[in-house]
């Protein structure tokens, strides 16, 4: 990795900053923003230094408006089949589960500052911090159903743990999008924060942590919680929405979804669950009685 | 399956509702119900037309008051051992797991509409619901710890996953009736509405996921948090409880539970820890420390 | 184990009560408190006139202020090697597991009255108890991080099972001590009381249970919920904890830890994510993508 385009890391005083940094776009996701805050976490876990992570979207309007759509970023919108030689299932990986499943594995607190709209991947890449905060005008949604895909990067084994299942199906069979104090309510986020004030308390956790603890206790503290204290593993989760959203991000209903929204009309999917479930589902073996 | 006697099927512009049909009985729960409420889900998940699933009970009194205690319906009050030809532990089955797991494997979002008193299967009937809005009035009981028997219809498995252990702990040792605000506040519905609102709230639900997303999107979203997110599977607790509720149900407890709850008086359970646990207790092998 | 010295075991009219019984050190734990404990819970298991479990702390000041750092009480302040032959990482076993796995298997039904502080393993005993309340004083710290320490006694699995994810990693991760207020907006505790009103509150709950439930009923669905509706066994945090404990409590952070909060000063560690990780870590093999 050189220099960062689409993202920009700071440090000071033993916390690092990850600014999404394509305001232009309302800091919407590519494969390279991803590659580069895995970069970045790649580089605060090496640094001694680096005792707490804060990541946040560049401007007051969004944190990530979701994966870019626009023709220049090329047919990797949904996935990055480039990254392989073959698209067989057991290859194709999604994009946003590379980065949660990097996020994951950080030895170092990741905290989120959530400054504006998370929708799509801008909501599903913040799961794996461990806290997060969000400003006033934040407002979250899970849309994969309303552009005719799933939800990815293994969201669907971390948003139940954070949220519930109810509130999770509910966010994800819906689609629809929230606001701030519906995402405090539920626990998706710690605290909600004047914009102004989103940063500062953002540090102040990333001090709280920085100034009194152990870094090696924090590492450790870290591992023990998500592996011993989730129960499963967010691969199982990658596995399987990384051949759905291959699949159905060429579907009929994805193409449908991706043109209601940009025309601003309502959808007409034409997919049935008779007909066009993938052909890898059910992807489980139902356990018998006995 | 030929027509439905205790239920009723409505399809509406893409959205079924399921009645629970035996007002006169506060809609009870038979081994027939269980069995139509199965095989309208059968009807739903085949029929392309159908977006979402609302459940609901005849009545302003009761969801439904759970499993019908009166002799015409015979000995099956808490199994359904006609069901098999022998009544061995690997055989016995919980009619009301069977209920849950096939609304667990519904491809179509299920959305409760709680109109009243929902206790014993009742309540957990409701548990694999994706979305559950109460009345005002409605009341729940996991009312089994004061029946002699055990949490039944593989809800140790789901209850947990959707309240916290504390809340689930604390409502199957009690066994205690508690109302639609202290579901609200603990998270066992998502809202509390008026009784002439509650199908219009529900309904609305139903819409915002008929109306915006893709039919496969909410199948696959449904099976993805379930099957990925909540971890495990709920045919483990159907086996255990399967068995229970078929030893405990024969016991003396069971009797006495009953009696003093049919009776209006306090109950006096004879049986014990140390020489009544059921022999398959305990059904686990303790892991050893190394 | 013969009379107890650092507990009190009172029935009365079939609930037992569990005292911590050392004001004078704010009930810190010991190794012989913990033996005390699990003897405890070993003769409530045995009595069958005991239908519920009341465990509370001795005094208005706290419930239990963490591990007795004080030099009378020997090395064994984080673990418990003198209970085994040798300190191999499969041989070590940390006390505060210990209990709480016992705790974890206990038949009856185990109600926390969090009586003030509850810090250290102080705070992690109490989370295999089946329903929490405290008092308005109550203090909580799940502080090992500033000691250069981890959660131990299996509080990776427990928390988050309780709390959710989000609020065990801010609580895990900063150490901080934090009021009742918010373990009861967090859902660490059901109810907060007035001093004065704590225990009746308890009895209140442990009377609901013992007049209207079977015990056998309640046995089994307390080993229903915790195993089938949990997901998992605190055993393998019980493994990873005990190790971490054992190794970290010898680091040099450790010591800081110590020193700094004796010593009532900023700490400063000097260990590092890059060179102090303990050798066993990471313990998990991370699975591939296909």
């Amino acid at each position: 990795m050189t220099a960062f385009t689409q993202i920009v890391l700071d440090k000071i005083d033993g916390v690092a900053t990850i600014t999404l940094d394509r305001p232009e776009k309302m800091n919407a996701f590519t494969g390279r923003m991803g590659a580069e805050i895995a970069a970045a976490i790649d580089d605060t876990d090496a640094d001694d230094e680096v005792r707490a992570v804060i990541v946040t979207g560049r401007g007051e309007r969004a944190f990530c408006a979701g994966a870019d759509l626009t023709p220049e970023d090329g047919g990797s919108v949904f996935s990055d089949p480039s990254a392989v030689d073959d698209l067989a299932d057991e290859r194709v990986r999604d994009g946003g589960g590379r980065l949660t499943l990097r996020l994951f594995s950080s030895r170092k607190p990741l905290i989120g500052a959530c400054n504006g709209v998370a929708v799509g991947v801008g909501a599903t890449m913040q799961l794996p911090f461990d806290i997060r905060l969000c400003s006033e005008n934040a407002r979250f949604g899970f849309v994969f159903a309303r552009r005719g895909i799933v939800p990815e990067a293994a969201s669907s084994w971390f948003l139940p743990r954070l949220v519930g299942m109810q509130t999770a199906l509910e966010w994800c069979m819906t689609g629809r999008i929230f606001d701030a104090d519906e995402a405090l309510d539920r626990g998706l986020v710690r605290s909600v924060h004047p914009q102004g004030e989103l940063m500062d308390a953002a540090m102040g956790i990333a001090r709280e942590i920085a100034d009194n603890t152990s870094a090696v206790s924090v590492a450790m503290t870290r591992a023990m919680l998500w592996r011993l204290g989730a129960g499963g593993h967010p691969m199982d989760a990658h596995r399987i929405d990384s051949r759905a959203i291959y699949r159905l991000s060429r579907s009929e209903d994805a193409k449908e979804g991706i043109a209601s929204f940009l025309e601003k009309r309502p959808p007409a999917y034409p997919d049935t669950v008779s007909a066009n479930m993938p052909d890898f589902y059910p992807w489980w073996e139902e356990p018998t009685y006995e």
